[in-house]
């Protein structure tokens, strides 16, 4: 039946959030990690090239079926929730 | 070194940053055949009930680091991207 096809489709896709949702709270991690690294050693936290750097990682894996800008555009806005979950860290550590 | 320490955690983060890409386009592979799946049903494709329950439950599972806020923000636009691929399939089947 469709709708069988389709409540088995949603369940993957359900799964595949929950795995995404993992993924980018271990990034979020290593993230705050990097930056306690930084903030020892003094270095800027944002780093431009880096970022580029990762973009052009990105369109150079990419198999699709999203376009390169596409996930770019995705990726932007994970390393600019990563910045501010840096930043918040910071603050906090300065509240201390 | 501190060096060495950033060094390892940048590849562990260009690792994470490779499987979010597989998954993210792994999720627009579901989407889009979820889009036919539809398509055959005459069903809408946006569904704002099932987006909400799908924000509704990454909340429900989120272990931080990032706030529920946060996540939801990135899903958003995973969800807007991914409504862009159905609509650019819709849009091939019109012109072929």
């Amino acid at each position: 039946m469709m709708n069988d096809e389709l409540a088995v489709l949603r369940k993957k896709l359900d799964d595949v959030n929950l795995d995404l949702l993992a993924l980018i709270n271990e990034r979020g991690k290593l993230v705050q990690e990097i930056g306690k690294v930084k903030e020892k050693q003094g270095t800027k936290r944002f780093d431009p090239v880096r970022e580029r750097d990762m973009l052009n990682v990105i369109a150079d894996n990419n198999q699709g079926p999203f376009q390169d800008g596409t996930l770019q555009h995705l990726f932007k806005e994970i390393f600019k929730a990563s910045l501010e979950l840096q930043e918040d860290d910071m603050h906090k550590a300065l509240l201390v």
